[in-house]
């Protein structure tokens, strides 16, 4: 079978140095060469294998990932890999996993919200996995308002012990993933009770299967929730249903850090400042935002390899038809999604600062700053995952019919992602908190009191809404400045407009609610605001590399003119802008996917995904698609035998 | 266990005539009659259950999927069903089959491009399932563009054969549903050369597997594609691969009606108008339409179902928690979506007439209508699908966590429906068919030659380029004329902006690539004024029952100024509407939701769906959500057996 490279002419286009492009998106050569190690290490290795996933049943697929999550425990002693070579690895791996919860929320929970005894004792267990654990706060009837949780903890002075109990059908856990099989303990969130009186929603550490032989304890019913959307994809993990029938546990297994019972049944808070469970948020917010750019771009890689192998139309007197990739509607689709790919990475990484700076503040008992920072992190988290969930789907679609089938990668990595729009917080209602930050901002200005971080700029009120834009010519559009003018006088507007409405209301709360959609929009275009600036302030520093900074560049415009013409209403109807002025910026667009088309394949290989990790038969680096997908072709003699069932079954 | 109807104090609010409504949906009393006994007919077989579907392996899924069909033609005969109820039935057997391409495609292509003898004989063994047939014209590289196919069909005038060959691998027909595991035979495509001449694609019988024991013939390499996007979903259909190494068919097999080719090898055309072809095309995309609002307003009903039954937050006290169906944020999603589904609904019984008014033209040997009806057809099917795969997922996420289920139908739906926007036309490339019509449309303004059909409106081109809407309240908002002419003077204005860019280009060719993405924006304009302006032909139309045409005209509404909202800048950058008037338009945008709310559970009850149709445990008729989904979990001793197993996973 004749093997030809489809995409190594794509590859001598290319105006920029990929291999120092590979740098930057790794954010580090030591980062890049990690992930470059491990890539290959998982790619490697037979046990993680993945195009079968989809064809495997659920129990043959559970257990496929029981297999993976042990082997990678087992490789990380065996080839002594650091923290951040195995979490690399794990990543790698590429399926969701029950480990997930075990290292990122169980062994996280204790060590936030257990004392040192209690994190001595669990920790140590946890983190030999002689014990398995997950976390379990969702309920059936009670996702976003946690504070609605129903399952009780009432203490019992009697026995020194709380007493755990599903009072209700809609208090059942519902979701914990690891907990429909695997798990042997849990951190369950429920109502602390102590002398009849509720202290709200509290942590404690519940067993929930024996270690001798995994049966459920009495008390415990536990199961798995079902099948979930897609092929693989998230059902490789055990998401579990938990009722307790007054099951007891000692009253050392509440969670005491921040507030404790006594023995006597004393309910008492600690000094620790509640603040702290903030910290946490911003950090699991952080790391989902940098999925976000790993997700988009491993789609639009695919898409932009199979756009540039994919021919269609065009031919002339029988020649070759036309690179899919040239089509301007095929362009106007993909290359915003390649500029927000870029753009999330850039400020995914910022939010990894941020983390850092906030987690020192806290350390020093600096809170002032830390409700901005909560409500950023939590836009940011709700715009990059909608766009992301989204992305995938649209490049899922620019990859036409072959886009459907699950050997494309496509359909999966779709089923796995969307998830992230709901959990840690849905999405709408993350933007209805950074709404609330802007509705406050600006009702102190003028107080005073001076906004901070990413609410900073609105201190420039009076410019903010008195400002126009002086482009007068497309290349204007290309300049920083005016981007990022237009941009803050639009989310400034927007949220004034939000302000002014609301205060026509009888109250504030009910003002709020009858705006609530408005002010989704208005969060947006606040979040939008931060993603633009700090892909900006990433352009405007040092960058090694010939030709780096320029592509960068003309991302970072394509993203932002990309975004004005999407919402082009509120840039128009809050006057920030003309429509002469939105035609230019049209027409700079039109300039910019021109210059990014022959850099496009190349701007792809900077993500440095391997294969594997892709795990798409139209986008194989280096072979051409459709000779991969030929092999695929499940024809022939084996098949042959079973066709005589059919005809069975057919003439019945 | 307790069973509430948390639904039935949202029924007593509604405000209008439920009963009447479901006529009005059906279209009329007798289509209401037959879809209610076939829809009971369905959901009472057990051999139709659902229930299970993604929880089989592929081949489990296949069988069942056989079973379903063989049972349905049993019960047609059975019963002695009509055509009209057969269909019907069909349609709530609710999955993808290869007899979908038996009666949908192979046979309708004998009927259209067949002569008279061709379709005596194989009508009559395909009408009995003698053969079972499907339709291979989609080839590994050629999808939209037809015209590019390369399997070939060559005439050997020494043995009067036509030699059926696929001459390299992207010519392996790739995608045909029925190919994979089921047809005896199929209509092919293919190049057809005589002496050394192409005369391009046209259409053949070629058998591909025996009669007697199912194998494929010599000459035949014939496999399934593998496993596509979704649990269930288009799994249950046998899409297929095949290749032909020369293969040889009697002269005979060529479908002869348009064109033959004579004992001698001479190619001959015969006088029947090759617009013909267009009929059909205009036939399918109706259908597909109508499947549209099947499918959204599938979707809509669990989503608004669940939206009244699920509560979060809100809660004083301790009380119950607000419904979310009551939170603007849901409801501005929700709403437009209902909106639609009843849009697409008129929009598609309108299509029926046009269909059947082309084809009486046809036979009239009218064809100056069919370009503008052929474009129409496509646009809007392109602009449905569009919406509705979209719709789907966005309801999936307004059911929060529960919509990633697959007990919620919501993922199966989205996944079985979503190839829509690529089959029959990627959407794209249809929407670029409609702004050629636009384009010709705008060139010939002035010359004589009036618009027809939908493009009627560009006749009044001084007019919509001059006027200025006169909205002065948000009540304005509710005048359909109002509503009218600013979609109208919208479309109108973004077509001619295009034209003017066009024309700028060196070529109309070149402008037409370069202003392409443009131009797709165009065509949405134009799809959209054609379905807001036939939704609007429906509520001044009379409508019978107390309140359903106050409901209309508000979903009218709610379709037309949700859409206005999500395009501004279009209504904005154009003039057609000023800032001001867009804040007018959102201010009534609010009250319509709030008129809307207390009738929209019953505005889905007037779909008149079953459990079984709906296959959502969030969505039951009667019953409440959280009941129903307490009974899907499966947990004590029969799965505790199996946990042993996971156990000794584990500690290996």
């Amino acid at each position: 079978m004749e093997v030809v490279d489809h995409l190594a002419h794509e590859r001598k286009k290319a105006q920029f140095d990929v291999e120092a492009m590979k740098i930057v998106w790794a954010g580090s050569r030591q980062a890049f060469e990690v992930a470059d190690r491990m890539a290959r290490l998982a790619a490697s290795d037979p046990v993680f294998r993945k195009d079968n996933r989809t064809m495997l049943s659920r129990k043959e697929l559970f257990r496929n990932t029981l297999r993976k999550a042990a082997h990678i425990l087992n490789q990380v002693v065996k080839l002594g890999l650091s923290e951040e070579e195995a979490s690399k690895l794990r990543f790698f791996m590429d399926e969701p996993a029950y480990t997930d919860l075990h290292w990122g929320m169980f062994i996280p929970a204790i060590k936030g919200l257990g004392t040192e005894e209690q994190q001595e004792k669990w920790l140590t267990l946890a983190s030999k996995m002689h014990i398995i654990g997950c976390y379990a706060q969702t309920e059936l009837g009670h996702g976003s308002n946690v504070q609605g949780l129903e399952t009780t903890a009432t203490f019992d002075p009697t026995s020194d012990e709380f007493i755990i109990h599903s009072p209700t059908l809609t208090s059942s856990k519902w979701w914990p993933g690891g907990l429909g099989k695997v798990s042997t303990h849990a951190v369950v969130y429920a109502r602390l009770i102590t002398n009849g009186k509720d202290h709200g929603v509290h942590g404690f550490i519940v067993q929930l299967r024996s270690l001798d032989d995994h049966l459920p304890l009495p008390g415990i019913t536990v199961g798995d929730v079902g099948m979930k959307f897609g092929n693989g994809a998230y059902n490789t993990m055990d998401n579990g249903v938990l009722r307790f029938n007054n099951v007891r546990i000692p009253r050392s297994q509440m969670l005491m850090r921040v507030s404790r019972v006594t023995r006597e049944g004393k309910y008492l808070k600690s000094d620790i400042p509640r603040q702290l469970v903030y910290g946490t948020m911003v950090y699991v917010r952080q790391t989902i935002v940098s999925d976000a750019s790993c997700a988009l771009s491993r789609a639009v890689c695919i898409a932009i390899r199979y756009s540039a192998v994919r021919r269609q139309f065009g031919s002339q007197d029988g020649g070759l038809e036309t690179q899919v990739i040239d089509y301007k509607t095929q362009q106007s689709r993909l290359f915003p999604l390649l500029a927000s790919a870029y753009a999330f990475r850039f400020v995914g990484e910022w939010l990894k600062w941020l983390y850092k700076d906030v987690t020192q503040r806290l350390q020093a008992n600096e809170f002032e700053t830390l409700p901005e920072v909560h409500a950023c992190t939590a836009g940011l988290k709700s715009l990059t995952t909608t766009a992301t969930a989204d992305g995938i789907e649209e490049c899922r679609k620019l990859c036409g019919g072959h886009g459907y089938l699950c050997s494309s990668g496509l359909p999966e990595l779709f089923a796995v992602y969307v998830p992230a729009c709901t959990y840690e917080g849905d999405n709408t209602v993350l933007l209805l908190q950074v709404a609330k930050i802007l509705m406050k901002t600006i009702s102190q200005l003028g107080s005073g009191k001076l906004s901070v971080g990413t609410t900073a700029y609105m201190q420039r009120a009076e410019q903010l809404m008195q400002c126009t834009s002086d482009v007068c010519s497309a290349e204007d559009w290309l300049k920083p400045s005016v981007i990022l003018e237009a941009f803050e006088a639009r989310a400034f507007r927007l949220a004034v407009s939000c302000a002014q409405n609301i205060s026509k209301a009888p109250n504030l709360e009910e003002g709020f609610l009858e705006l609530s959609a408005e002010l989704t929009e208005a969060a947006i275009a606040h979040c939008q605001l931060i993603v633009v600036s700090k892909f900006i302030d990433n352009v405007q520093g040092d960058i090694d590399g010939m030709g780096v900074k320029e592509q960068l560049h003309a991302l970072c415009c394509i993203y932002a003119l990309s975004l004005l013409h999407k919402h082009l209403g509120e840039f128009l109807s809050t006057g920030c802008i003309t429509p002469e002025q939105a035609a230019l910026a049209n027409e700079q667009l039109r300039s910019l996917y021109t210059k990014v088309r022959p850099n496009a394949v190349a701007l792809v290989d900077a993500f440095n995904y391997t294969d594997h990790y892709l795990g798409s038969v139209l986008a194989f680096a280096e072979a051409a698609t459709y000779e991969i997908k030929a092999l695929k072709m499940e024809v022939a003699r084996g098949e042959q035998h079973h066709q005589k069932n059919w005809y069975v079954i057919l003439r019945k």
